[in-house]
């Protein structure tokens, strides 16, 4: 394998189709996303993506199987007419190599334009401190698109900010295509995975793409990483408190010997 | 994307054009100068080059809209008759890998040579303690363009001393083409953006090239640049004089217990 | 050289084989291994592996000859009908960058598969505090293979563990052949060359793939190891009872002094 | 310049041609070497090697011209009749990527071979304690090559110990072509650019290879290296008086409050 590609596992037919795209990043938020879609969509598999710029180990399943890191493209079915089809994209690794990063988000825009994909949906992580609802940040290809996403209740990115990696790239690339892509960063404090911030996004893409998908079933995820966060701080703030006590006792003991 | 490529927005038919390159590095000298000539002289967008070298994000701008990173040629026709008209071009960043700087440069060559251009000015920083006028240093590919810098007002460069990155390696590839190459460095002390040794840069380029520009538009940016640096300055001094007042303090205590 | 590539030194007409890999890793089960087999075995080299990914020295020998770091190809041919003959793969280094380590294990699979391997087993390490007798964990791409050294008394590795370096990316592109691979790795403690694990590793070996060899030659090479792990630990001790001492030496001054 | 590339100035018909590398490394022993040669046998000019594998900068001189890094080929006729003509290279500096250490080495093999060289001589440094003569130790592909530098003085190098870059790979891969190499590495401190080792290297050269050189020249740069030396040492003595010093100072405070 000298260089990324696709390999088909079935060809789709699909309608009027949508790609969205989420590979691990900040808070994981894409990963997460992707995820929760595709198994509460029931979506199939249609073809993996592999890449010598992935890292270069491989993983090992529950039954001592072992497969090369990659991603996974999947379809759904919209049931519902005159409606966008959805093609899902999310994997094991982002590319480690520059190179590569670019190399990867080219093979995906060839393959969504071979499927008639006119929009591409990718989501990440952007950090923020945390609120109860987290906001969306939306940038994008076209006026067009960002209009949607912004009445589906997204905020406009702020001027000059980067988005790294795959989600942003995709984007940059897919001008020279056809496509419209759009980003949709939710916020999160980025050190833990994130399912708040995922759900989200999700919020806003089942809105501005017009395709149902119940989104409670990440509710119990949300509260786990809820108690999590609330646990690491508590360890934090003990840690805080001894470091200031140790300080005043040194402080005590310098005063004494001067 | 593969490799470092030109995409060009409209053909040109320049008279004795003269490309001038600024790129960011030491002091953002060659890529304020630039940002400063584009606007004043009202230069028109030719061309793009993109490269997978790039770091691998993409920029939001003020709208959400998104691109990738990417330099970006103009064009501006010279008024005077007989006279050079020019190729400017600067971008968003410099090559991250050491094959991308040469692939660049190289690219770069290329869409100058097929523009008819006979010389290529770089423009780069030089790092010194500050004056109140920065002397602009000069290297060139050949001794007649030397000369007329030299005449305007430019310093030789130091034997031996190495220019770094695409402002350097298009003088070293250019011998590969008929194109003669020069590169003035402007003083600058390079932690901040330094719009006086771009100003002086400027200064003799126009005055070797033979192009008018008015540059007294730069003094607003020079004055502001300034006050930051004084403003440094006087932070910098206060946090010298506590550590000497630290230190006083910890020897007296020393001296106690010894 | 601007590949990896395979130099055959001579054609081989092998009766049902299977390709043993051992590349130095986790305490060099997998090279210890090897280099026993094919000593034990007297195998005779068939092929080199060259890359320009292998880092960039050359190796002197005892009489001042100088050769390339490389990857060597063994035949053994199987005295017993109906059994498996097999190639061993040993060599100086893994790959030093990311694209390498895939391309190299891409050049093994395809010399495998022209001389009609069916099956490939890799080998390493996995880092473990000591026992007595090591475990081996076993991760394949087929539930066959898996099945056979489970039997031969191996464990099934955990899931979602990497395998990492070319003993794992064999496997996961030998999918892309009709070949199965399988992966064998000895508990270590890891930091020094482990003979004990590497002998565990080949005793499921040669029960799985029906091959006699001798394994008692590595007896005496385990017991200097054990020697040698007995010697730093007893320096280790020492090292920490004497930071202990200090301590409490520095605390009696210290409460002197408050 | 998408790979390394040599750009030939002259056409040569040499005589039984050896060619003779030394790039910059350890003590600059190599460096030295071939200028010095390149120098006193008033070699001409024949070829440069390119590559984007240098550093990305360029170099200035004393006119302030240009040029990009490189490695210069010369070429000394030999006045002796039946005797071998050298052709030297050296160059600014080794190649900054894994994948450029053995495309430059290849490159220099294939003009090696058109110019039918039959024995090429690498030069570099061996690290080692100071010493009135320095060692030259010799390592090669060949068993008779390795005997006449023996029987010209040179050491065999101790089995196992690498030889690292250009001077290492060009031995490594000339085994692809019919050329013999041999290395010769000077003992050397290292830190410092060392004549004394380069001019122990260049005695055992020309007595292997049977060409009249003066060497006396290189006493006064030998001498001048080995004053810098007695300098640093007696700097380096003084810091650890003082620190010597400074500790015991210490010592009493601490056993004063104790």
């Amino acid at each position: 394998m000298k260089e990324t590609y696709i390999k088909e596992l079935q060809q789709i037919q699909p309608n009027n189709p949508v790609l969205i795209e989420g590979l691990p990043g900040l808070g994981l938020v894409g990963k997460i996303a992707m995820r929760y879609l595709i198994k509460q969509l029931k979506a199939q598999k249609i073809a993996y993506l592999y890449s010598p710029h992935f890292p270069y180990f491989v993983l090992v399943n529950k039954k001592g199987n072992v497969r090369l890191l990659r991603g996974t493209f999947y379809y759904w079915k919209n049931p519902k007419e005159d409606s966008n089809d959805l093609i899902l994209f999310t994997g094991d690794s982002q590319s480690q190599t520059i190179e590569g990063q670019y190399e990867i988000a080219a093979r995906m825009l060839d393959y969504a334009e071979k499927n008639h994909v006119h929009t591409i949906a990718t989501i990440g992580g952007y950090r923020m401190e945390a609120k109860d609802k987290p906001k969306v940040f939306v940038a994008a290809t076209s006026q067009e698109v960002i209009s949607k996403t912004v009445q589906a209740g997204a905020s406009l990115s702020a001027s000059g900010s980067p988005i790294v990696g795959t989600a942003g790239l995709i984007l940059g690339l897919s001008k020279f295509k056809k496509i419209d892509a759009i980003c949709l960063l939710g916020e999160t404090r980025g050190y833990l995975p994130d399912p708040l911030a995922a759900k989200s996004v999700l919020e806003i893409l089942k809105n501005t793409f017009n395709f149902d998908v119940e989104l409670s079933g990440l509710n119990e995820e949300i509260s786990r990483a809820e108690a999590m966060v609330t646990r690491l701080q508590a360890i934090e703030e003990k840690r805080v408190l001894q470091a200031e006590e140790t300080k005043k006792q040194d402080e005590k003991k310098t005063t004494y010997i001067s």
